[in-house]
């Protein structure tokens, strides 16, 4: 079998044959060490630009095992679909797709109708597991949700993260469920009639359990990224990393049959290649859905409110589906706290907000006191399906120093505002889980990370990022597992009192969305948007 | 007057009276320290984001100055028009433009006129400055070449530099002549109907004299070069540092009358904003040229083979007018030459010269063994006149460790194949200086840099770059003189032997390739290339 038809990592080929390959140009030898069921070594052949290959047999679904590299090195597979024991342990050959797949009919769902619910696998549930999110699904379907938009769930270091740390883009964590688990749930939610969406991040790697610059150049020096090394997606080498990431994206949509990917801020992928990975991983992936026969999404997050993402290739753009809009988050949250410290300088108007509803961004090149420069373009004709907006998500309630969410920060009357500006827009609108009933217990940043030098190092680096916002707030240890517990979700309060009140009327809303063809036809063109300052009122028409 | 109605630097009203506007955002007070005509301090009101500026009476054309920076730094001009004393001493005051322009009617070339000579002014002539070009502008024409382009000529440290360690993008080269002097070529270039193009350096300031980091952040550390610090085109403060730059393109071609710039290495230049600043210089160039009434062009040095560059900006592209195509070289030379080291590994059979026939590129996403990764893009719409093309230019011969011309390493129906190949093309091409009559002399990478550790530092860095290429020749020492002498021209030689019958075969193919329709016409669409590997042949119709 040729080294280059089939992707990296251990496929399981069936009676007891295994292929592994491997990307690792800086190893002259590379050879598998198997644990289990017998501990030997199979030694792998070296191929083109760097890879290594072979077939194996005597390998079972299960079997455990480590890269030797060049005899010295035993590291986990970079490509590894399943790390049982953690970051740090080896790696375990999955078997063939044996799962009892309900969804034959399922085609996906058109962009227009999505409205994403944003979920944190470890604490949405008191499991924490994908399983347990299941029983909850008819009621997300109930509130009108289509969409479940899971975060980044690619193995972390220990059992409490919020995903970003995650060093093994390919291996489903281990404390969620794992593989079956999250094929039960993708299963689950297309029964519902419920897109699965997952973040995925291609922008850098954790910090610990990172074992990918003993392989190759997956990473480089010429650019930085906040949290750590670059990618290298345009150095020697990049072609191999890219392949990583596009059969990552690829498996992820084809093994676990999801709806599509929500990238992690791609702002932060420097990237100056002719033919950006971007541009590169949208066609794979488009080319996929049409194979497919399924409505497939690449979703950017992205700090640049450059249109270029969501333009299509014939028009210079890179061909990603949508991508989020902070902006919209920014000028409604402002407005709505009075909130001007941080970013929130640059808002705080009705005119903010406008300008929201007719572009998608606020800044499309006016200067922004907070970035010290003009930043954003007009995005043109990208429609208002192009753009995901919320009122809360991870990162705005979580990247706050006590993990406030809005429910906390404002009146009744003020959140009933927010829901109404949000599930109105002809933007894709995303809710965080919890906020639909006003959730009382905080989201808060959480990590289990094993070293403490690492954990702490972090933390600090943490602290300094919120010195912008001048929060009284004291920031709550990450690497404490109370910090983790205050996060999780109190779900049976959505039946309860006010928290019922709002959650019907976050359905009532989503119904009206969905009714009225003015608002379910998500036009910027046929929109009008102004703002009357002195009445603090936005009208839209 | 208003700071930000007039640009940076000295701007002399008149009546002894002079305006000073300078970016300090890392000083709260900042003075003039006039040292002529009588020694005195000038404070400076400080205006919005960071500038400065004031108007000072008592100063005349021809005052020199520092500026005191929060009464501690005394520091040059960064936007001085003239350093008479080099880069380390004073900045002049210019005389509002008194320079007796003759070019009245001159409204600049077509695109697909432009045949370039590439000089550098040093070595070009015994004299070394702009005067002593006059007398060749005759012969140039004669020749058939159609515009200058000088290597870069704003100030740099000492008199022998090929220009790229400029650190005053404003400031004409004191020992060229200064400013009177390029405007006098520029003048006596338009009387001979040769538009005049200059080498501007935009991606990093020269390693000597850059005294622009006390001053504000016009650097950034979230983005490496080769030669130093990345200009900070992204990052907070990056519309000044644009505006500084756009200044000086807009300064260049008004000022001078220029006809173009060639910018120099823009794949170093990082910048991930919404409208990147090619985009953005490309836009205020036009528009100037506009209102100035003459056809202006901006062509881009890139290692990319990235389109986006020149395509229209409706179609997704920055919209500058043209870039210069390595690809066409290294195609070329190593098919000459039989040389397949460094970067010419990728390169060396017809098939890669017909590539380049009809792409302007030859890798246009192929893999490339050099850079170990795919490597371009197809230009797709882009016309053949956006690309410049060359045999030889400074690059490619003062980039070698014995700085060899073409014509010291292969034969004489090689170098007459190689002008055929050049001239016939349906790009714009680029001669360089002595090219078109087999200068004798080598072209070497000269330097004179006063702090002899950074010398020895750059000559051993530059010995590391050529170790890919396996020379078998002593990289000569840069800064020892001898190196710059003996890469003067002897331009007399053009008069004598065989060197005259390769001038008159270069005469003769521009004025085929200026009076054959299917020639002049530049058409990439109306071209067929094919290469007959067999008979080494290049079929192009």
């Amino acid at each position: 079998m040729p080294c280059n038809n089939i992707s990296s990592g251990a496929t399981y080929l069936g009676d007891g044959f295994c292929f592994f390959r491997v990307w690792a140009p800086r190893s002259e030898k590379v050879a598998v060490h198997l644990l289990t069921p017998q501990e030997r070594l199979i030694p792998l052949q070296r191929a083109e630009r760097g890879y290594h290959c072979g077939k194996a047999a005597g390998v079972e679904p299960g079997s455990l095992y480590y890269y030797l590299l060049d005899g010295k090195k035993e590291r986990p597979d970079p490509a590894s679909r399943y790390q049982p024991e953690g970051v740090h342990g080896p790696s375990q050959v999955l078997g063939r797709c044996n799962f009892a797949w309900t969804d034959h009919g399922w085609r996906g769902l058109s962009l227009k109708e999505l409205i994403f619910y944003e979920i944190h696998v470890g604490t949405f549930t008191p499991q924490g597991t994908f399983d347990a999110i299941i029983p909850r699904l008819e009621s997300i379907r109930e509130l009108g949700a289509t969409a479940i938009e899971l975060m980044p769930v690619a193995q972390f270091p220990g059992r409490r993260n919020w995903g970003y740390d995650g060093v093994y883009p390919f291996a489903v964590q281990n404390s969620y469920g794992g593989p079956d688990g999250l094929k039960r749930l993708a299963d689950a939610c297309h029964r519902h009639g419920l897109a699965l969406f997952l973040d995925v991040v291609y922008n850098h790697l954790g910090p610990e359990g990172n074992y990918l610059r003993d392989f190759g150049p997956y990473f480089t020096d010429r650019y930085r990224t906040p949290w750590g090394e670059a990618v290298n997606f345009d150095g020697p080498g990049s072609n191999e990393v890219r392949q990583f990431f596009i059969e990552n994206a690829l498996y992820w949509l084809t093994e676990y049959h999801l709806d599509g990917l929500r990238l992690d801020a791609v702002h932060a992928i420097t990237d100056k290649s002719a033919l950006p990975f971007l541009e590169e991983l949208a066609d794979a992936v488009h080319r996929q859905a049409n194979e497919l026969g399924r409505r497939i999404y690449l979703i950017a997050e992205s700090d640049l409110n450059d249109p270029r993402l969501i333009w299509p290739r014939e028009r210079g753009g890179l061909g990603l589906d949508g991508q989020w809009s902070d902006d919209f988050h920014h000028a409604l949250h402002s407005l709505l706290t009075g909130e001007k410290n941080g970013y929130y300088q640059d808002f705080g108007t009705v005119e903010h907000l406008a300008g929201a509803f007719r572009e998608g961004y606020v800044y499309t090149g006016q200067y922004s006191a907070y970035r010290q420069r003009r930043h954003g373009k007009t995005p043109g004709p990208a429609g208002a399906c192009r753009f995901v907006v919320f009122i809360q998500n991870h990162d705005q309630v979580g990247n706050r120093a006590g993990g406030e969410r809005l429910s906390s920060l404002v009146d009744f009357d003020r959140l009933k505002l927010a829901a109404g500006t949000l599930l109105l827009s002809p933007f894709l609108p995303l809710i965080f889980m919890g906020e639909e009933y006003a959730e009382t217990s905080p989201f808060l940043y959480f990590t289990s990370h094993s070293d403490p030098e690492l954990a702490n190092s972090l933390h600090e680096w943490r602290k300094k990022e919120f010195a912008a916002f001048r929060w009284s707030v004291q920031v709550p240890d990450p690497q404490d597992e109370t910090t983790f517990l205050r996060s999780c979700l109190h779900y049976e309060l959505h039946r309860e009192g006010r928290h019922s009140v709002l959650r019907d009327f976050y359905r009532e809303l989503i119904r009206l969305r969905r009714e009225i063809p003015a608002l379910s036809e998500l036009s910027r063109e046929n929109l009008q948007a102004g703002a009357c300052n002195r009445e603090q009122a936005l009208l839209v028409r």
